[in-house]
């Protein structure tokens, strides 16, 4: 192992407090490797919401480089997690994205699986065959509220803080009664972690995400308040006056920003004046609210986890993101757009206007990110300073180097 | 050479009788590189027919990953193989799949070779230069009754009774006398390891394959006798007569199953009531019998090698599968169909009712094997425990395993 | 490093004086690697030609590999040389292909530099941040009569000899008044060196290159005088007269051929009888000719350079070729046509017609590296023997070892 990982650890040796990462942990073959079998195995990764796999019986695969997972509803409505692989000669079990079926069949000799991933059946096997002793390989998973997360190691690091904290935050939303409304799956030209980076700040979102200003205004994603330490007085005072508003309807809390080292962060963020979705204009983009709200409210909540996910939850509507590595320089981002479970299309809301923020600001930064990934590329990349806008890029790259040093350690032992 | 192939031998290693691979067998890069540059050229690789190549000057192109192997007939109307590269400055002689001429000639500088690859000509290469110590680089080749099996190493391992075997079953179709009516070229997502394996068992037939069913039933390919030893007495009786009228034809003989160690399999076999050939009515696809058939006949001998091809010879066609790796991921299936060389298109047989049972079963297939790929390099594929109708997949997977242990100790030493 | 290119060595240790290379320095994937991040890097590279940077802020990308360079022209006319890659997150600077700008402006996150490297400014990178410190990571340039030459590395090898021999004979041409007419990428699927092995011999002319001969004869690249030391007498003395006529014009210079070992060869030649251009009839392509040419002139002025550019230039128009690694099977041959900058499109010139020639020949020698690069990956290479008529060929490759050895040394230490 040490010789297939061998320049990983010299890399993260090169880190530098304040600087990006060293060109080869961006653009080398080996830290795809590193990342994908290693790294990202030995974590939580988000995966889908609860509103992907409704029913029982419904399955949604979460895929990773090599690997694919089958997430799906089991017979009393928990969420379970399979490799998608037939514990007979290995084949894909599930073939399409997501899809439904209330056993799970191989396709190439039929053997059948419950949705626990017990072995049911399996034909002319032999009189010696004990099917008890086989079960689809399981995959640790956890439901925080509906957001599903997944963790591919037999040895799974704690997440209950995590939990705590996201749930205590996003009951609210109920997204066991939305549905998923749209889904856009994205190939970017870059590396994941490039991906991650861009999303962490929004230093580049002046020039380059008009739809996303005029929603946001200069208050969201490190613009602005809660999280920028900078803001101004008046700032401050407007934020004071939203969290009156937001106490009285029971959805206040403190910012939450990676406490004691874990990997997640939610703030509620107000929108800009006047506007109470994030929509090109500002207006609900699903007049049937979700969760309590009977009015639509002008903020949004949100959340980020290290590695790959960020969303936002609205008064009538919610949108969520994984990301994952494809290729050294391929990723796939895949955004959802959930609405409430009753509204119905082309009544309660247009799937195009539901979309049009976020579908316009992942092509602006698909855009950026494979310009990113090709600049490192050259010899002429040299790590560079992260500007006060970017201190949450910093958090992401800090925790892909402390968790990469410590996945490194365990893969040399 | 050990840092090259370093994870060959331990692989090799995990090997359990009774299951299928390590996963890195099926789809790592490395094993890739060992399967094409040290198993498969220490090994009998089956190319073409003589069909192929009917005339003198006629040549076919046998190829897999990077080498590229021209097959021809002489002058004298011999079969030959050389490699497909220029003593000069190496380039490609031959470009298309197949093609005809008097000479070889390379088309960057015209350096001009006999069928028997001595070197004719060679401009302006000086006075020192002497053409007679040159030669194209010989592929040893052997043809066995009309298929032409090829090794690309320069010491072949024996093939004497692999010869005699198959020769004395096959002379009666007369390949000489045959041509190539169709061929399919059919590429597959899959290492040739799991094309392979797919090919060695109809387990996976009953929910795949109607129309192969349709015209083998239950008897064929380890379904039924006389390979099944768990065949019902009923089915036993019905081949002893069966034999009984290939006896009369000349054409019984017992099975022959991997004798010694050796790499084929001969098995004549019956095929479904009332039909007289490999089609979808069970009709003839072509009324020009081949051989010495005169009146349709009610079986069809069957050809197993490995590593690589698998025949079927009915009374009025015959159709040979080749198979060579592209990639780790990439498998060229050739599938050739020859009828009479008298027979005419469009009045003897229509070529795509000639292929159709096959061609609809390549496919299936194909979609199977990328399937079983996919499936495998997840973290979640274990080894798995092969059926009883599986063991010719064992089979293959232990010639597999043997063959590739001698050939790494050849690298070794 | 001693792993990373671990074969190179041992395969520079198998070079055979009159003989091509061996096989994995042709087409394997450590070759490559070796040839883009060390040997290349180690010696000057062609780029393009002032004309293709006329004016201040106008900007070229050379691209090879991972790299990525902007070539342009400064406030004060000077060639400048950077790599293409921001120095606050690495973000490639400039897209397209070729542009023009007053400020180097990243699109990333607005960061602005000067023409000469330095940066202008960056937002809101806080108080401790000195722009002073950054500057664009400069390449190594030289521009020699208008051809313009790169050197990736931090300390170029000498070039002295090659400026002063080519700028004696090119400054005729006044490149700084010519402009580009026509540009052509062509992507080669074959290995750079396969592609420069090309250009270096016209033992393939006569088979392959009708357009070519057409216009050349039997007197250029090798076939004929000067450079064919077995020419006849009376082709010694055509081009005796020749020279007189050349002498008149102050053209006249001795046969320069990689003198002292430099890495240039410089060679005036005379075009077929009754031709005054490089062209399908022979006629001149632009009638406002270039440089001091006031009636067309009978000869063509060409300039071969190590490792990677060939040079053409006529009393109406030059055309130039540069060379760039892009895969172990894929190279980008840039072919650029440049005319008086006064020169009217459809009036004085017709693109078509231009380019007509190379174009061709591009097209038929694309073929043939191709056919070389696949052929050479069998196992039935063999390292073949050089014609005397592809002396230059064999020049070529011995600057390629000879380089490599240094190159491969400075990395051991």
């Amino acid at each position: 192992m040490s010789g297939e990982y061998g320049e990983i650890g010299a890399l993260l040796g090169q880190d530098r407090k304040g600087y990006s990462l060293p060109q080869k942990l961006y653009v080398g073959e080996q830290a795809f490797a590193f990342d994908t079998q290693v790294m990202l195995p030995s974590v939580w990764l988000y995966a889908c919401t609860v509103a992907h796999i409704k029913k029982p019986g419904d399955w949604f695969l979460f895929e990773m480089a090599d690997n694919s997972v089958i997430v799906l509803r089991g017979r009393d409505g928990a969420v379970r997690a399979f490799f998608n692989s037939c514990q007979h000669r290995g084949a894909r079990i599930c073939e399409a994205q997501r899809g439904s079926s209330p056993k799970l069949i191989c396709p190439y000799h039929q053997w059948t699986y419950n949705l626990d991933g017990s072995l049911l059946g399996a034909r002319n096997m032999g009189p010696e065959f004990d099917k008890s002793t086989i079960n689809l390989t399981p995959v640790a998973v956890e439901n925080i509220g509906g957001l599903i997360f997944i963790c591919l190691t037999d040895t799974p690091p704690p997440i209950d803080r995590v939990k705590a904290d996201i749930a205590a935050q996003i009951a609210v939303y109920d997204l066991e009664h939305c549905k998923i409304a749209v889904q856009d799956d994205l190939i970017e030209d870059a590396n994941w972690k490039l991906v991650m980076e861009n999303n962490r700040e929004c230093y580049h979102c002046d020039a380059n995400h008009p739809e996303l200003i005029s929603c946001l205004g200069n208050s969201g994603f490190g613009k602005g308040l809660p999280e920028d330490g900078n803001a101004e007085a008046s700032a401050e005072a407007h934020l004071l006056a939203k969290r009156g508003e937001w106490a009285a309807l029971g959805i206040d809390h403190d910012l939450v920003e990676f406490p004691d080292g874990w990997w997640h962060r939610i703030a509620r963020l107000p929108l800009v004046d006047g506007a109470v979705s994030q929509t090109m204009d500002g207006k609900v983009a699903s007049t049937k609210l979700i969760g309590p709200f009977e009015t639509p409210e002008t903020s949004s909540l949100s959340i980020w986890t290290q590695p790959n996910s960020w969303h936002h939850f609205c008064c009538d509507h919610v949108v969520t993101f994984s990301l994952t590595p494809l290729a050294a320089d391929k990723t796939l981002l895949r955004t959802s757009w959930l609405v409430h479970e009753d509204a119905i299309e082309g009544v309660d809301y247009d799937p195009a206007n539901l979309s049009a923020v976020w579908r316009a600001t992942n092509g602006q930064d698909g855009y950026l990110a494979a310009l990113n990934h090709r600049g490192i590329r050259t010899d002429g990349y040299r790590q560079g300073p992260y500007a006060p806008e970017e201190k949450l890029v910093e958090n992401f790259k800090e925790f892909y180097v402390a968790q990469s040093r410590a996945a490194l350690d365990g893969v040399a032992t």
